[in-house]
């Protein structure tokens, strides 16, 4: 198989992207890596290392953070993650990675990958962390602000697939993101979704409130882009302002630093537990082919573990699974 | 002034409700408080103590927590907690307090005490409890799951005059609950919102993301109740697990109790800042009167405390000022 990495995008690439290209490919030696990119820049990072699956996609330009998606992706034909996202298209990679410009990847899988039939909207589907480490993949956070009940539905058994093909969990459970538990409870969206869900070729396990989410109330969370992201950006808010207040009080005094050095382990683990960028990429599920976005402060063991990712969907067919179980619905 | 207490509403009541409009009674000589409920019950809480300025008023219904709002208001007509509405409604009271059921309270509001003229939907407007202590006042938080930019729009102006009148905030500062700072971003609720926020009679600071609000970017966050019970709820499960793990890790052995003990007291401040039931009780704003929802878990303190809220309401003319401005809107 061959996976097309944006060499170009992400905080820390090249660095990041060459580093984990080249673990990649010595570590599957059955999957050829393709380095999108300026050759100019990453052939010194190569440092002269030749793996035979390993190879250099030459392009002249990128995409930057501050680029406004839909017009970076029309302009830039030569960006590295335009071109990746063309090699998915005409079969030339079977998945790309990028941990870039998540606008742009997103507009990149919509207009140069393409929609699967019968998609309305494709969702971007990161994990969110649970205490017990196994996490919830939630879907969509952030591909669509608005989403129809019927959008939900599909976000569903995209999301159900996913968590089987790729985690391997039989009968995945999904919720309904919502602010209580009752099924007449919520918006007039969640108040739709919900009957369909219940139709719906999935396991649902019916609404599940945001202060549950961390205790892994179910495997997938649907919700629209907008209540995804407020979620998701209320609980970083909230971990990150937690953590730094009791890091100052660690520091206040000579015997809370000792304190400080007996827990520091436990609150280690807790923070690499709540720090969703440590769960893997986040794939753009419902594109006629295979997109992972990688977190934006990425380094190399990250875009390697994209990289196994992107194996596991790939040797499970995902893609296929999807358009299969969605093709059905549309019969209906 | 008379301010009209649900006795029977709330996790502790009777026993809460009535100790703290004792304290009130004894700290505010000028304002009478009405005990509204089972005499039968309050009457031996009292302990045969006599004041002026507390009266009993009698009512044979309440309604419990897991009553169904709109039937329960409907049907109890001598409820506590609709006689409480009906004595703002009649000006037999200025204001009144419940600490019961969140549902049938904003039912109360809107079919016993009624609308103000010109606002489509009255709002939930608890306090978010910020890092510094000032807080950020939220609305609306659930009074209606869905909103248009009108709404929006009416919530910032009254929000921005609670600030003012009972916080003695000049010019507070109104945000928009967002997944972007840039004017652009959001849904479609929020698009629509932006440019009627620049224009409305407030002083608009643009949108806020759901990270920053512990940190005060604004005085005032207005969001659909949706999205913002979305937020709120986050926000507590991520401080609860947080704080729980946390918790187990200081248990672990003799060393990390030890740590615990020197590091305690700054972790209770911190726990305390977070608890949003602290932040004392929260208007309902939009009514033809003054409605205060008290947390559910109040006790005696915090009823009080609710007392000296309605006080600073009633002396600063709230609800006259909030109708003032809303009919200068609906002239334009």
């Amino acid at each position: 198989m061959r996976i097309a990495i944006d060499a170009m995008g992400g905080d820390h690439a090249p660095q990041s992207t060459v580093e984990g290209a080249i673990a990649a490919a010595e570590e599957w030696t059955d999957t050829t890596i393709v380095l999108v990119g300026d050759t100019a820049v990453i052939e010194p990072l190569l440092q002269g290392k030749k793996l035979k699956n390993l190879v250099l996609h030459h392009t002249t330009e990128m995409i930057e953070a501050e680029d406004e998606p839909v017009k970076a992706v029309r302009r830039k034909k030569d960006a590295s993650m335009v071109v990746a996202g063309r090699m998915v298209k005409e079969r030339e990679a079977d998945a790309m990675i990028s941990a870039g410009n998540t606008g742009a990847l997103m507009t990149t899988g919509l207009l140069v990958v393409g929609r699967m039939k019968g998609i309305e909207r494709p969702a971007l589907a990161p994990m969110i962390p649970t205490m017990d480490g196994a996490g919830v993949l939630a879907l969509d956070l952030g591909a669509n602000m608005d989403a129809s009940p019927e959008q939900l539905v599909q976000y569903a058994v995209m999301g159900s697939i996913y968590r089987s093909k790729v985690h391997g969990l039989s009968e995945p459970s999904v919720g309904l993101l919502n602010v209580g538990t009752e099924a007449m409870k919520g918006n007039e969206l969640t108040k739709a979704a919900y009957p369909l869900l219940e139709q719906a070729p999935i396991r649902f396990v019916g609404n599940v409130e945001a202060r549950d989410v961390l205790l892994r109330p179910c495997d997938v969370i649907v919700c629209d882009g907008f209540a995804g992201n407020i979620m998701l950006k209320s609980m970083e808010g909230t971990a990150s302002v937690v953590m730094k207040t009791l890091k100052q009080e660690f520091m206040r005094n000579v015997f809370t630093k000792l304190a400080a050095a007996v827990v520091k382990k436990g609150v280690m683990q807790l923070r690499q537990k709540m720090d969703y960028t440590e769960h893997g990429a986040a794939p753009l599920l419902g594109l006629n082919g295979l997109v992972l976005k990688s977190h934006g402060s990425s380094n190399g063991i990250a875009i390697k573990n994209a990289v196994r990712q992107a194996r596991l969907a790939l040797k499970n067919d995902l893609v296929n699974s999807i358009s299969t179980e969605i093709s059905k619905g549309s019969e209906m």
